[in-house]
């Protein structure tokens, strides 16, 4: 292997990239061999703004330093040497230099930002000579020995792998020998005599002395930086992301600036434009004589950016100009770090602001305003995610909080109040005006009376796809899920957490957008919709070539689709409209019914409610398209199953308790996810169906005779074959003909099915001959394509994510790797069998902004998503486009 | 359209086919055009058998019919006149002659046998008149107006649609008021009033005379067998097998002969062979002046074909020179009917005789002694599945027998016992030397003792695949399983079915190859090899590409697997080593552990009994290779779920009960099979597999300390991502690598994985970089796949299948479309990666003639099998090679 070694740590031509203002060795582009800080910084000194001298040592001496058995090649020391010199005579001290000292950060820089790798070294260069040097150009001893103690336990923890706790407990003795609380409180001397212990122990505890060579240090860092790109956790982190090994690190090592060197100095961190508004003003604080250090440890409280006007005008002017040569440059509101050195600016650090939902819209419009951004470009600026905030209410960030436990961000929304956990309690206590959480260990489809009375609902079991999960984000409603640090006691009626013992009626506070739950009230923000939202989604409409329809059941739910800009429902779910108090008992004497005559006679009680509920869905959703999927749930889910319930329920339908009893427990299923449920039930019960035809016929009758216009979709569920769906549609069809002869009147409709197996999924060719449309219902198709319980998951998921088997929940954003597999097979040979085959998703996956793209890239026609993820959905499906196109 | 239709409706060249002895215009290969039965009777009479003589209107005549609108062609008429005019040359007789009429018979029969279409009429030409000629020609009254009368039933049921009840009533009304009780008793003139009334029915019935006319007659048959192949039942069948609809059917129509007319005259059937032995020698019975009906009908007892040889010695020659004629061309043993009409032989029909499986043995290994097989065809003559016969016992087929209820035939078997209700009382009779039958609404892995201890097992829930049918198969013990029809209560101990009410102890008899439950006891025939079981294992050995594994968890198991031929294990289910009385509260320890060391600690104490378990199914495999599957099952299954037995375990293992049950409870899940199982368990707890990976480890350095040589293969189940194996697989590679280490000992081994989850099929490209071995895990693809739980799907299975959705149920045969399409992309995606990837099956479909067909043509390396099936496997591998090569 010799020969090969020897190839690959062949020198570059070119390995060290020298930058500072106006002269600059690389420039954006050259993220590959530059890393993406490297790069940066070789872009702003090219753009002329003043960043501290320096240069890179470029990715492919991160391969030669492998290649050489984790050794620098020689031929590297002269390059890096080289470029030093170059930064000492630009700024005019020398590396090493007794009196007049150059100090250096070392930074690590991959192409891609990185977790795992060695951040920054800072003031290398110092030892017991030089220090006296920068005590000397500082005329701040105090300011050069602590700049010193810094460097070495630094240096001392990342290069050497010592215990850096060591050193902190010898910083902590002396404060506690000296009485005093703050580090600043140490004077010079004190400095001086802790630089003395900490060498001291280095020597001790790693058997080596602290390195006093400047050179000798500089090789230290950079060797430590190429050796921390193989950390056990950079590792499992590119694995993740499929970033190569091969890729490297690069080195970034650039010349020191203090802001602590007296009155006309001062560090600072600002935004272009407020984050938290998007007004379009210069943001941001500084403090004078401070280190960047300084101004997060809150001992000084900063000053707002404009006062610097005053106190620095010259200093300020040129910030001004920098940041504004920033924005333009980078055509995005800016996060910027800078320090003042004696009067001078250097600018530290440039990056995309974070910002809130708000302003990220401000933002945008703005942008497009001052013709800065084309609106293509403005939507891609703005996180679809980030518009929940804007659907729902948030927490105060300001406001003080306990946090009681963590759970799954199963729905957004800030919200507080009083804990019940019964269904029942929460609608009396809600009767009364009262708001409540709902507590459960999870619910089930008998809580929705108690779900919709409350404010929120907190579960100590299930994941982002449980039952409360999905029913509150369908409502719109907070909901914290799975929340498995709470233990929830139904008998008892008590939650416990963290030691507190919470009772029915104690007050909570749950932030869906997070997880967490707190203790007591936090003061929440009412969400507000303006301008700046409505242009976008007009923008991102224009743009999108996908369908945004909601899932939607009740008119309450479509009524709000609508307003969110829901161009159709893609999932009426039936089965929720089983549940009211007023019909769940003729379902249930349907589902006991031993013969037929007795299930038609229970079903034609349920005939009416149907036809109406599906009267009023059409009629709010005016000539949009409906997709109804018939009745999907295992039977055993409307019946109750607690002894009392039971025996009330017999006497309700007049039924014999012990009969019912038995026809209870002979319904239950191992694993009912797997079980006798959607088409399945209409193969052994064809009359469920055939009254739901009759119920969605009627109403479209009776709507056409009023001179509405309407499409209905029929949606078969559960489909493994073709052959089911052919019965079913065959069934459908002629109950559908039968009643628009019986009313004379005439009008379109679709049959269509869900693929939501993968047996439907690889068969999709012989389905589609059946077929009008396809919807994927991905969430059961990411349960069976995993072999994964959404319900039962909640035990080891956390685990998989957090070890990097699933780069994220699969119920929140598709698995395109296996999952999708199987979407794309279905849309290719559903589309091979019939050429337009319309066909779109309507599991959770529908409003996630990740799956919306790759449905868009696998030609979907539309997704249907909870009607408050509609505005995401429309955001993110029109960046999805502008991306493909890109492409 | 008019156009098509002519053209469609075309004259063909030759469309009715003549044949009688020596002259047949057809041949048995143009099934296409002549239908099965017609292409055979011309081959019949090609070899100059006597056959009597006809024509089969070819299947283009039926598309002709279709697209003419239901009606025939004006021109099939002359040409099946003229067919027919050679019939009356031939024979000597004339349609429709009212002195020496010819009569015949008009059969169906399409390219494959099917379902649904027109079977028979008989005695078609008879009229008033006619019926007078053939009472003339006969001499026999009686015999002409019984032919006659039989004619009129036939045809206004097959042909005029008449409800065939109201003649048979006619007839009993006759009868009693005669007072007689058999058809025979009818006089001459009794029958010719029954045709009186018969006709007179016939036309109130139907507004239509019974037609007089033969021709008449003629017609009406031919069109009704063309209208046959449109029947709903016929449809169905045809979507089912994937026949298409053009094929269409052709019509026989033939001459009839009559075995009853005189002591001349004889009708019988015989075997070429003994059906039931195999024995070479010509085998049957005969009724001298009867009908075929006769022999059937059972009202006088036919005689041993021999003695034909004295009663008629002239047709007996006829005879025997036919049916070795008939096997000698066929080259396999015939089931032949005959009728002698005046001492004149005629041959009906001759087809493959059905034989039991240890005739069929000897009748190949004789015919390749005889040289009329090559081996390599003898393999093709035996069905792998009947050989499940001799391995088992059978229930004597002479015996009387009560039928109870039927249920699945789980795993084959004849068995008598008293019933028990309970694991315990299995064990504590079968101790007192009493053979038991365990009764159960379904087992669970805590059944097992009582499960050895029973002779045979039913269980009123669960399917193909259920827990008791898998674990009989493997013990190769009888069992009916999923049988709806008994109604079990184990409080009360009872077993209802039937309005029978059985108690414990009471006598039953399983018949686990039908799934028949019997009343008491039925006698038992044992199962004995002989010799040419042996010779054909050879022959199939040499013949297939594919091993044949067995699944075996126990030393018991092994040895039987060895003994039946198996060439190494495939699948050790190590769970099932957990459920011993001496370590079963250990396991349950290690569940309830709250911390890692507590379940080390019971780890801990299984290790030494894993070790010797592994120990002795290497050294009773010898050499061949063992696949080891970690613990797959939920840790749900292996704890007490009854409050008493909660007790009784926290006293045992010193555990406080009430956080023993609300342990228990909180593993409680909803779709248990999409669950934390399989390599989740080891990903949560990675102790489970540490311990497992060390006792395979220890037990192979053991081994090989000893001399003997073992390649073990450690199996992760439940992969859906290539990372889970990734991690898993450095994890045992790790371990066994230290034990390596420890005891200073190498040996080669594998670790490899199964794919039973969608995703794992379709990224087994990935995974595949990890394994050194793929075993499909078909029962749970199967269940995945499809989104159906074995253990559920007995409440809609039934329906499934019997509606033609499913054509078999997919867990006894693997369903080729759907879960056949994802192992084909496994393999194919597997070897994209790793060219010469080992590949087999170790679901139930390891065992499965058709779906091992399937597995040789997706080129899998191995099966795996129950023992009791791997002789079955050997031959079905053997099959599937041999028809591979032929393609």
């Amino acid at each position: 292997m010799e020969t090969v070694n020897t190839t690959k740590s062949q020198m570059p031509n070119k390995f060290v990239y020298y930058f500072a203002a106006g002269d600059a060795e690389g420039n954006a582009s050259m993220k590959g061999i530059l890393g993406g800080k490297g790069a940066n910084l070789a872009e702003m000194t090219a753009i002329g703004l003043p960043v501290p001298p320096g240069f890179t040592i470029s990715t492919d001496i991160c391969t030669a330093f492998y290649d050489n058995g984790g050794k620098l090649p020689e031929w590297v020391r002269p390059k890096v040497m080289e470029a030093l010199a170059k930064v000492e005579t630009r700024i005019g001290k020398k590396f090493g230099d007794v009196k007049n000292p150059l100090l250096v950060s070392v930074r690590s820089g991959a192409r891609a930002s990185m977790p795992g790798m060695m951040d920054t070294i800072l003031n290398l260069g110092l030892n017991d000579q030089t220090v006296e040097g920068l005590s000397a150009t500082s005329n701040n001893p105090r300011f050069a020995w602590d700049s010193y103690r810094r460097f070495i336990q630094m240096y001392s923890d990342v290069v050497m792998g010592m215990n850096s706790s060591l050193l902190e407990v010898t910083l902590e003795d002396m404060k506690a020998e000296k009485g005093i609380h703050f580090d600043t409180d140490l004077t010079a001397d004190d400095l001086k005599k802790l630089v003395g212990k900490f060498k001291a122990l280095v020597q001790q505890m790693t058997g080596q002395s602290f390195p006093a060579d400047p050179v000798d240090q500089l090789w230290g860092a950079i060797t430590a930086v190429f050796k921390s790109w193989n950390t056990p956790r950079a590792i499992t982190y590119r694995d993740l992301h499929s970033i190569p090994a091969s890729w490297g690190t690069a080195v970034n090592v650039q010349s020191m600036v203090f802001g602590n060197l007296g009155e006309d100095s001062a560090t600072g961190v600002a935004f272009t434009r407020d984050p938290s508004t998007g007004e379009r003003k210069f943001y941001g604080e500084y403090l004078i004589n401070a280190q960047g250090e300084d101004v997060v440890a809150g001992i000084r409280t900063p000053q707002p950016i404009h006062l610097l006007q005053e106190t620095m005008p010259g200093p300020y002017k040129d910030l001004e100009a920098a940041y504004q040569k920033l924005e333009l440059y980078f055509k995005d509101m800016q996060d910027i770090e800078f320090t003042i050195e004696k009067n001078k600016l250097w600018m530290l650090q440039t990056r995309t602001g974070k910002r809130t939902a708000k302003a990220a819209l401000q933002i945008a419009c703005d942008m497009i305003d001052e013709k800065m951004l084309t609106e293509d470009e403005a939507i891609l600026r703005v996180d679809p995610a980030s518009l929940d905030q804007l659907l729902h209410p948030t927490l105060d960030p300001k406001a003080v909080k306990t946090v009681l436990a963590k759970g799954l961000p199963a729905s957004p929304g800030g919200v507080c109040g009083h804990i019940v956990f019964t269904p029942e309690e929460a609608v009396e206590l809600r009767e009364k005006g009262q708001k409540v959480i709902l507590v459960r260990v999870e619910t089930s489809p008998e809580d929705i009376a108690g779900m919709i009375a409350a404010q929120g609902i907190l579960t100590s079991r299930g994941g982002m796809t449980s039952h409360a999960a999905v029913v509150a984000r369908g409502m719109g409603k907070c909901c914290v899920a799975g929340c498995s640090e709470i233990d929830v006691n139904h008998e008892a009626e008590t939650l416990k957490a963290k030691g507190y013992i919470l009772k029915k009626g104690d007050l909570i506070t749950l932030d869906g957008s997070t997880g967490e739950v707190f203790l007591g009230e936090v003061k929440t923000i009412e969400p507000k919709l303006d301008g700046n939202f409505d242009r976008l989604m007009k923008m991102a409409d224009k743009i999108r070539r996908m369908k945004v329809r909601a899932n939607a059941d009740t008119p309450a739910d479509a009524k709000i689709a609508r307003e969110f800009g829901a161009e159709g429902i893609g999932l009426c779910r039936t089965e929720h409209m089983f549940f009211g108090a007023d019909r769940i008992d003729s379902v249930r004497e349907m589902i006991v019914s031993d013969t037929k005559p007795e299930r038609e006679r229970a079903l034609a009680k349920l005939l009416p409610m149907q036809r109406d509920d599906f009267y009023q869905l059409f009629k709010i959703m005016d000539g949009f398209p409906v997709t109804i999927r018939l009745l999907d749930p295992p039977l055993h889910e409307f019946v109750p199953h607690a002894e009392d319930e039971i025996v009330e329920l017999a006497k309700r339908i007049k039924y014999d308790v012990n009969r019912l009893k038995n026809k209870i427990a002979s319904l239950h299923e191992f694993n009912p996810m797997l079980g006798h449920r959607g088409c399945r039930l209409a193969i052994t019960f064809p009359e469920i169906y055939e009254m739901q035809s009759r119920a969605i016929a009627e109403a479209a009758s009776q709507l056409v005779s009023e001179g509405f216009k309407l499409i209905p979709e029929i949606m078969i569920p559960l489909v493994s074959t073709a052959k089911e769906l052919e019965m079913l549609r065959a069934q459908t069809i002629a109950i559908v003909e039968k009643v628009q002869k019986e009313k004379g009147i005439k009008f379109d409709y679709q049959v269509g099915t869900m693929i939501e197996l993968p047996r439907a999924a690889v068969t999709a060719h012989e389905i589609a001959h059946h077929a009008d449309f396809f919807s994927f219902g991905t969430n059961d198709l990411t349960q069976t394509t995993l072999g994964l319980s959404r319900d039962d998951a909640g035990r080891f998921l956390g685990t998989y994510v957090s070890q990097g088997i699933f780069a994220k929940d699969p119920f929140v954003s598709i698995d395109q790797v296996g999952v999708g597999t199987l979407v794309k097979t279905g849309v290719d040979l559903g589309r091979q069998t019939k050429g337009n085959l319309k066909v779109g998703v309507c599991g959770e996956h529908g409003g996630d902004p990740d799956s919306i793209e790759f449905f868009e890239n696998v030609n979907l026609d539309y997704v249907s998503c909870s009607p408050f993820r509609v505005p995401i959905a429309r955001l993110a499906a029109a960046r999805a486009t502008l991306k493909r196109n890109k492409k």
